[in-house]
């Protein structure tokens, strides 16, 4: 715990975190990793981001008043998205105010909710079969068939060989697992309660993964690491001419993502208690590169003009066809893609986000290594990719980081320099959030100019924080006795740089966008923001530094989290879904910037910091 | 060439044999491996098995002047059931008289004909694409799917990642291989017309196989050999014995039977000048327990009460999952099974007879290693299978042998007795229709019992073939001037009795399954017999020795040839016929006869040789 910041505790999930006080109930959830719901993007206007303070509660706002009776005022109701922490406190966190676990995740496609456990991929059914007797000769394959009531029930050659050994072990009772009319497996006793999948967001810096129940849809365990196929170049590019030109360059960067998302696998179901062969189907979202490098598929088209992709549809077969150890006989599914540079990871996000049937003209904005931005106007989905580089995930940035133990994820200059750290540790580096934070605070206080150069000549307090490391300027987040490695933590210029450059892009990409559909960012009236940068993403801070656009209604924006890795998910758990994604793939019409002659020109204007007043005026 | 026979030559297929005088051309074709086609079963009624006598044509019958006109006639024209050859003769053979080769063979299924080129497994088609250009990043899979109009187009893992190189090798244009909606290869350039199927008949004794041109139903080759696991036992209940018991044992004879048919693909495509790759389908066809040997299955339940079979549905995967090497994609598929002891074979034979919608009361008698027998009647199917052993596959035979050149096939005596060996060389043994021949014309004459006991007091110019060989009464059919290996061939009193089971055990199974009927031999209006014994049955001697009863009309009675590789080629051609082997499988009604209390009865009886009375009273 650092200085002047307080314990948060919450229930039931006993997940803890140190913030600094003034933060809100929702931004504190966000750092101990508890993504609470709030449609109507914290604003107060939902009502639905219900809590109870077990300690003192701090003065109900007028929001609260509104959304809450006396008693429930009484009884410590909050919403999180007004109430802020002052003191350590715990706090309840309804299922209810959860949009995962728990519940059923809900699709909208088509205008109509579905949940996700329509059509599963995988079914398990128990039953109890007649044995043969003299005069019974019927096939056992055809016994069961008809007990599932599944005509004809298909099987593998290797099932085949096992069934009737099986049956006659179990003494024709059991629990028989089906991905529609083909049996994957007759197991022993009654199963039916043990049936898992693993999703996975397979992205070009981090990998996310999470172990989710086929049954009720409730997370039993996530985790993540970064992407091992670095090693052969931090972005898509170098990754496609890796594999064009090293001998084995294709093998060696399948085979590095394969044995991580194994070893993920290895880790989420150690942590749950989950055999590896009760997990029955993986779903992989990624941009389109990754995905064919997951694949096998040769990436060399996708680094050349006019950069095809080769497969399209989703793309369904056996796990272990791919390397990937789950039940022997069970399913990955890779995301269907728009284009070379909108992949599977958009299209998740689409289906995370429900997009397609958001009210009026909607903006979705995934901000990972690139930042891929879907307009939904008048029935058409414009897709666009934007080459915004990896800052957003600590990537290129010299103390940069996920958002995991450790991140600085929230920066604020009043009087001083304060930062909030994620986990109960001293800081090792900073985050997306922490570094749009910074940004802002640092334009705001005058000690960053609107061009992107720090203010050297600055004075009064905050001067202080200017400092000059290698020859260049940089602000000090963390000094070396705060820090966990006993190195300060700064922020340099040209971390700056790589932080505005993504901004820019994807300001532009935007813009671009709402030009093509003939509207402007007052028109939007939802955007929806994915991407693993942080908890929390601060909106006002997002469009000071321009990411977002300044006269979009802050109300109206929203932070989904990791959507490529829900929208795996949803695949991962219903072929509804599936079926969604691969609409939403076709659908989208992928917008090519590279070939927009206003897009140089938006990038180059982006480059600026927008006026404080761009910002203020429009909320 | 032997004393007294004569060649016949046959055109457009240049085959040769050399018969005695007085042989029917249909008997003269089918020792040289051509299979007339006489839906009458060759008794002058119908008029379709018509020839061209080249050489002097026999004087003309009356049935011959009531179906050819006098212009005909005087062309050659005669029909192959009616004309004898007298001397050395050239025949030809139009393709219209021929049931298989050069036509498209007709599927009758729920009395509507349909032709195999419905619905093949594997279609081919030609496309030139569009290659992509700046501005149409359209993924290469989509680009494939759109020109052959088949959304989704589903793919194998190893497609996908060869699917950019070779459209690009090809410049975009090039043939799809298809199965249903699944893409199996894109081949550079138009390969429409290379296109084959292999279709495999598995006997306990004997493999047949015939490759097959999956755009014309033409057969291009076939092959034959002994089943290489009677190494593991000869019948059926052995091998069974032999998988459960030894070490390794279901391995060891899955690995042999999966070589041999192997080794048989590499004979027919190396005949054919056929790439094994652009072979794309086999479908096997045999016996319950040879099916799941071949798959890999352990038959060990069909081994005991109450013999259950592990799968009943036909079963279709790729042919590398079972060891079989054609096309890396191509697909296998196994027939399905009626019950443990009625299995594939007999499905396949149904699918070729047409059985099910033959006309009236029909019978379909499938003569291999076990006897299977069907009758169709009142819109059923009571199928039953008889253990009568290999004695029609030469099998158990001193001297037997299959139905291949060499084989004694058939056996005259008039004053001496005369033999009738297939292809141009010295008799090397004695195959199922020859056996039939002998035991008829030793009864006809005396020198056998009704007991089935040869008489050694014949007197008589016929007792000299009567001899006695290791202290057992046989018959002298060649002696060891005339033979290949100098030996002489005989038939023993033993071979006799083997003979006199197998017949007695399929006559005394039609006689149970007429009775559940509650039919008599006369209600039957065809009697269809399958199996690989010989090129030709002569339906009075089958009748003589008791193997089909007498009273049953002679011209109902028609021989089909191979009818388990038939079947198999038709599912190997369409997958309309596997639909209709399906539903065939699941209409059977499988009689036991083992539980059958008046077969044992039934049997007892037919161990007696009929009295000849009784076989010439109602022909």
């Amino acid at each position: 715990m650092r200085e002047h910041e307080v314990l948060v505790g919450f229930r039931p999930s006993g997940r803890e975190t140190h913030v600094l006080p003034g933060t809100k109930l929702i931004e504190a959830a966000g750092a101990a990793g508890l993504l609470i719901d709030a449609p109507c993007g914290g604003e107060g206007l939902c009502g639905k981001c219900r809590v109870v303070v077990a300690s003192d509660a701090a003065e109900p706002t007028a929001a609260e008043r509104q959304w809450l009776t006396e008693a429930e005022l009484e009884a410590g109701w909050r919403l999180a998205c007004q109430t802020t922490v002052e003191g350590p406190a715990e706090v309840d966190i309804p299922a209810s105010s959860l949009p995962a676990a728990g519940q059923k995740i809900m699709i909208r496609s088509r205008g109509a909710a579905r949940s996700t456990s329509d059509a599963p991929p995988v079914r398990k059914r128990y039953v109890e079969l007649s044995a043969p007797l003299r005069g019974d000769d019927m096939p056992d394959a055809l016994r069961l068939e008809r007990a599932l009531g599944v005509e004809p029930l298909k099987m593998d050659v290797a099932v085949l060989r096992e069934l009737s050994a099986r049956l006659r072990e179990a003494d024709f009772r059991g629990t028989a697992v089906l991905a529609g009319d083909r049996l994957l497996d007759f197991e022993i006793g009654d199963t039916t309660a043990d049936a898992f999948a693993v999703s996975v967001d397979v992205g070009t810096t981090t990998l996310a993964a999470e172990l989710t129940d086929l049954g009720t849809g409730s997370e039993w365990a996530t985790a993540a690491r970064l992407n091992p196929q670095a090693r052969c170049g931090d972005d898509v590019l170098t990754r496609i001419l890796h594999a064009r030109d090293k001998p084995d360059g294709l093998a060696v960067l399948q085979a590095a993502i394969v044995t991580a998302v194994d070893e993920m696998i290895g880790e989420l179901c150690s942590r749950a208690g989950v055999p590896r062969e009760r997990v029955y189907e993986i779903a992989l979202a990624g941009n389109t590169t990754m995905q064919q490098l997951l694949l096998g598929v040769d990436p060399s088209p996708l680094g050349e003009v006019p950069f095809v992709p080769t497969g399209g549809r989703g793309f369904a077969c056996q796990a272990a066809r791919l390397g990937i150890d789950i039940h022997p006989r069970g399913g990955a599914y890779i995301m269907p893609v728009i284009g070379g540079f909108v992949g599977g990871d958009t299209v998740a996000g689409l289906l995370a986000t429900g997009l397609d049937v958001a009210e009026g003209p909607a903006l979705f904005v995934d901000i990972g290594t690139n930042g891929e931005i879907v307009l939904k106007a008048d029935g058409r989905l414009l897709a666009a990719s934007t080459a915004a580089g990896p800052a957003f995930e600590g990537a290129r940035i010299s103390r940069g980081m996920r958002g995991t133990p450790g991140a600085i994820e929230k920066v604020v200059i009043d009087g001083r320099l304060r930062i909030n750290v994620i986990g109960d540790v001293p800081p090792i580096g900073v985050c997306g959030s922490g570094l749009i934070d910074a940004a802002a605070e640092l334009l705001r206080h005058g000690l960053l100019g609107r061009d992107g150069r720090l203010n050297t000549e600055a004075d009064g307090d905050l001067a202080a924080y200017i400092v000059m490391r290698d020859k260049q300027a940089a602000v000090m987040l963390a000094d070396g006795s705060e820090t966990a490695d006993g190195r300060p933590i700064v922020l340099t210029q040209r971390d700056l740089r790589e932080l505005q450059l993504a901004a820019g892009a994807i300001r532009a990409g935007i813009a671009i966008l709402l030009r093509q559909a003939g509207l402007t960012p007052k028109d939007l009236e939802s955007v929806m923001i994915g991407g693993g940068f942080g908890n929390f993403i601060r909106r006002a801070n997002a469009q000071r530094i321009g990411l977002l656009p300044g006269e979009v209604e802050r109300r109206r924006v929203r932070y989904m989290g990791n959507t490529s890795l829900a929208g795996a998910r949803l695949a991962a758990l219903s072929l509804h879904a599936r079926h969604a994604a691969e609409e939403l793939a076709r659908r989208a019409e992928h917008v090519d910037l590279s070939t927009d002659a206003e897009f140089s020109r938006e990038f180059a204007e982006a480059m600026i910091f927008p006026e404080e007043n761009d910002v203020r005026k429009s909320n």
